[in-house]
């Protein structure tokens, strides 16, 4: 399945004049407050978030999974898929493979067909928190900080063969995540398993080519439920300084415990120059993987205020990787993924918004309702035109959740694919 | 200081043009996808909040308290600001009072005083959570719960003297929230002080007047660090319905567990009838007393459709109490509380665009991409141009906060009352 | 596999000598301080906890499952575990099954396997959160607060079937646990699905027979991560009251908030008589399903001190269903569950060497220390010897645990079943 | 007051028949075990714990405070009472002072009374979070990350004058515990009051002395509750860093979001021979500041298991400075203090008990359920004999809650100081 231009420019007809009116209103109104409007539209336009292979089919929970119709069954269909989003939002040119469940059987074919699509090759994910069959040691007790040397070597190993999978790709980061960690209290002596993790991501560390990051990601709890080896920002950055300056801290949404200000680990991240990619979802309880946006998006608009400001003030951390990292247990995945760019672009569009110059005065003058006054000023700004155009300026629909589903997107891709396809992933 | 009509008029002058601008494009907009402006911004109108009589002073906290100037340091003083904070806004036409330290010394003053100022006297609320001067009993170890009758009883008659004050006033509630609980493992037998509790507030019940309410709150810890007597939303409705039919549950944001659903909380006491009273605030931890809206508006605005689901849907439950209940460590009390009334219309007019038959076909239907669509879409809807025109229409600023700081009120303040005023409260 | 009377009469030889000066020296002491030891003994043995049918195999999560060697693979196997575990710890008397995973096809020859084992059939468990082979209606949207009456029949039917066939095997409650809900704000209208999970209920309720007990779990999340129908007791309270008299509350230790009073819930449940059961695990994030006891044993304890007062105190509540609902991830599921039943009798052997007199003389003083004091002063009390005592006396084995190991019973269920069976469940 | 020898050794002759009956079947078992419990004893008789002055009165909440009576009024009082606990217990023999709160007058006579009580000055802390008298610069919107560079200033300085009162004392380390933080989002920019809070520490540490260490504490919130500078430990070791080698972390076990794995935290910065001091208490939803062991007895077990291995296994961390900081709402302070004391030296030895090689064995074979053996083995022991030999052994109390109150020190206190005396502190 494959959008063509046609359809988008013929499905866009019919909200032109709405959009504009409301373009030509907001624009009007921003300018007059001094924002460069066509800045801004053009920043959005060039915001691109990739989408991980795994999340094109359903998700479930440990007390089972609902399938959906016309789940890719292949590495083809899952780009496809992609290529579906990033045609009609814009903001979705890269995605993010997951190995074993991904490896490419044909390099060319693949590559030239997401390139066909306009997608990118963005960050590779290993996996060491399941056994793959015929695989000669297991993970049940742990990977990369695993007793066992030989486990550990396995786990080193098929870091570096991901490396070499995304390599040929043209991908230029490697994502690790681990599940190691414990269940009870006594079945890990943490120094010895946060000293293995040091030691095998060293090794790892050692097969990043040059023009590549290694990603380190860290989360409080599950699978293991009374500690994780990477638990929180602070031993994320500890092993990202110890492997070197290719190395930095990935921050998941919902990788934190109850309460946690996140847009401060972001900015003081950016400040150190180690914040190094950013996996979106929103949650209520915990690693819950909702759609971006959809319980706290003023939590989201806070964090794209940091990003936004360490973009343009903190020039020794590099370009951030963008991921979605959702889990699609009740929603058409693709229109959860929809929602989810949607919310990112707004959250985006809000926070440059902001006028930083009037809230540096307020807050050197201690004005904390003035502050309060500027942000909120920015989140209550109704930014849906400035998404929209920027859009359209890249060939992408006025509005895609209602494009996806006038098009019957779902519709065509069960005809081509059967009801019963299954999604590899989680 | 009382702020005169001349001022608010001459003070709008200069915004009207951009105001109207604004107001017809939105109005031209909701009115073509369906929804009778007129009838919201009216319902905007006639939404009326209590100032609490205590948050009109700085705040603190058990590491200190930093005052502000210009704090009001009688009952008068504290009516002259609701006074002040109605005047601009129109939608903080009452104030509730706490008693002991609220007692008027000439009833019919202060009933013409607020009466000059169109403000009502809400809520009254007791205090057994402090020991006053010259009182017989402590509550250190409990009021309504104590394993003393003797402390019981001080504390039964303290409300019911609450009700007499405010049965002066034209008050038709009383609010109370007990300190109740334990710091410590064994210190309370939770059966005894549950039952001392019931058969207290059964006491305090019997001297409700028959078009009063008795409002009981709940609260999971603070003062208290181990248990609360009236722990969560299902204490205080089993509370409640011992008690009888003029008896409810009262709803503080604050009040609850990290990661609570109150909205869900909000709209099943409406289903069985037992809603009496909202206290408005935010937080991010605790009971944080924030400005409201200040940290979860999307919360806020959910919370807001249940409640106006219900005002629709549920005959069965009374009309509500309405109070801010935040405490202003370190911004000016009044911009605090005028920042407070301004999120709690923002939201309660995003609510108002929901559209309902709508969401409920979705529902009906289980798609749920198309629900969250419903809610964000008036959610995103800068509503701000509605809230200006409601406050236009009762005689209010188009910028409350813009509007207090021109006129320079808190510089009169001051002037008046010197620098060094303490409000009673907390 | 079945343990023979003298496996174990062998075993306890070698630690008899040692047991019995341990026992000695602290019935000593403890009678010296008033305790009746011999009750106190009788009471521990008498106490019989079931075992879930599904935990007798490897659990997992989300992320996958590590399969152990030897699980049971159909009925008679589990129960046949269960005989395992209550033949070495004598407290174990009891299964709970699960439908439809453990349909019996010979109710009689089951009885009779259950039989000679001491087991007793508990509580029978309902399945409505996943969707069975040739099911008509899914639940994917819910079941007994489904929107669609078909899909609300199809799971008041199957809680029927349930009830029947335990009724052939001798059990006395059914337990609900939905796991209906929202994922995001607005799928679900909160009253609606309250209104039909309780119209659901009622129907249910009318199929239970008169010397049986509904019981009402509750659950703040997971797998919905929005909301739950049935969020904390104050709902699952509602709906048992709306019931009526056979039905009540079960309160599952990980179904709650992070920071939770669980022993008030307990405590309050029992006043008003509508505590039915209760489901033993332990948790430091959500609902984790570890060990018994495994991070938080203070917590047990004080929650066996409320349940020891509510069976003393508390007529009007009925006797507890008991079960252990934990999951076994990376534990032998046997040596989980041993190592779990041997924390339950530990709190409640603690819990009854609690002086309530005291207790009740010091919380009348307001004397907090010696509240703390007598608490910790029982908590302190090393009670193994008495456990052991309870063990012996039915003819069970001293230590459990090092039994399992020392008769290599994971080694003779490899032998029976094989390495790659697989246990119904999650 | 002072306690006398001989009420001390006429105390103790009654309980001492059964203290040894007790002792001698402990330690008859251990030894069988393998343990040397002469060394455990020894090691508990040497472990002390410092007592903060401002914890010697009633503490408080921001709802009130009931006052204790006997409080000390004088700096003097307030050693007087940590030498009654020290002669009591034995393990208190120092004590932390505040500064402004406990500023000497008589520096020579200080020291000669509290060298009289075998008392110890450790670490001294410095107060930025409250407004003193006469100080020119307000703290009301932070000190050390404050963007006014003089308010800075004062508050470097103010750090640097109670290191001189510390050095006079004997102190070797320095406390800073900030407030600073923001209460709103855009309040601060996070960027810059991390960047003024690390300069400003580093112009502190260059006035630490050569033998003194810099302890760095970090909270998540309280009293500001939006964002904290120092909100972590990650926070926390990144300044003490940047400031070198004499600077350390400080863990207080209340600071931290729900659910936190302390004794990871511990662990790792143990490792890294960063961890530098530790604050006792204990609590269930916050900073709730109540008695040690009073809420979670296990937890603080596995926080001394971690302890006990960086002191054996850590020579690159120093020692550490040990300090109860809780404080005493309904409990009298000194029993308070008491139980705090009592409930350490537990968690303490039963950690000692935990037999590390067979831990160690069990984690390197995966060995899950032994782990937790070896870990509630220890913790299940009663220990209660082990601490009376420790305090016997120095000349101490066998039980000091009881000799506490059968010497009436209290009534004591109140005949000396009277009833209305009240301690500075909060």
């Amino acid at each position: 399945m494959k959008i063509q231009k046609e359809q988008i420019s013929d499905y866009n007809k019919n909200g032109l004049e709405s959009h504009n009116e409301s373009f030509d209103f907001l624009a009007n109104k921003l300018t007059k407050e001094g924002h460069d409007v066509t800045s801004i539209v053009s920043k959005l336009a060039d915001f691109q978030v990739a989408i991980p292979s795994w999340a094109l089919g359903a998700g479930g929970t440990r007390f089972g999974r609902f399938s959906f119709y016309g789940e890719p069954s292949s590495l083809e269909q899952k780009i496809e898929d992609v290529g579906v989003l990033h045609a009609l939002t814009q903001t979705a040119g890269a995605v993010s493979l997951h190995i074993p469940w991904d490896v490419p059987s044909d390099y060319n074919a693949i590559k030239e067909l997401a390139n066909g699509l306009d997608i990118k090759f963005d960050a590779v994910n290993s996996n060491t928190f399941q056994d793959q069959k015929n695989a000669k040691e297991s993970y049940k007790y742990g990977s990369l900080s695993n007793t066992s040397e030989a486990v550990r070597q396995q786990a080193i190993q098929h870091n570096l063969d991901v490396i070499n999978i995304g390599n040929k790709l043209g991908s230029k980061a490697l994502t690790v995540w681990l599940s190691d960690g414990s269940c009870f209290p006594g079945q890990n002596n943490f120094q010895t398993a946060f000293q293995n993790t040091q030691d095998s991501l060293k090794d790892i560390y050692k097969g990043v080519p040059d023009d590549w990051k290694l990603l380190i990601e860290y989360k409080p709890y599950e699978p293991n439920f009374y500690s994780t080896v990477i638990q929180d920002w602070g031993a994320s950055l500890m092993l990202a300084n110890e492997c070197g300056e290719k190395a930095f801290t990935l921050v998941d949404l919902g990788h934190h415990l109850p309460n946690s200000n996140i847009e401060q680990i972001v900015s003081i991240l950016q400040l150190k120059g180690k914040l190094g990619g950013f996996h979106f979802n929103d949650s209520k309880y915990g690693d819950d993987d909702l759609t971006v946006g959809s319980i706290k998006p003023y939590a989201l608009f806070l964090i794209f205020n940091e990003l936004v400001y360490g973009m343009e003030n903190n020039p020794q951390n590099p370009d951030l990787a963008w991921m979605i990292d959702a889990s699609h247990n009740v929603k058409d995945p693709l229109e959860d993924l929809i929602q989810s760019l949607e919310a990112i672009q707004e959250a985006y569009a809000k926070a440059l918004l902001i006028d930083q110059n009037a809230l540096k005065a307020a807050q050197s003058n201690n004005d904390v309702v003035k502050c309060q006054e500027i942000l909120q000023g920015a989140y209550r700004t109704d930014v849906r035109p400035l998404l929209e155009k920027a859009r359209l300026n890249r060939g992408g629909v006025l509005s895609p959740i209602n494009a996806y589903r006038a098009l019957d997107i779902r519709g065509g891709l069960i005809k081509e694919r059967g009801k019963n396809t299954i999604a590899t992933g989680l």
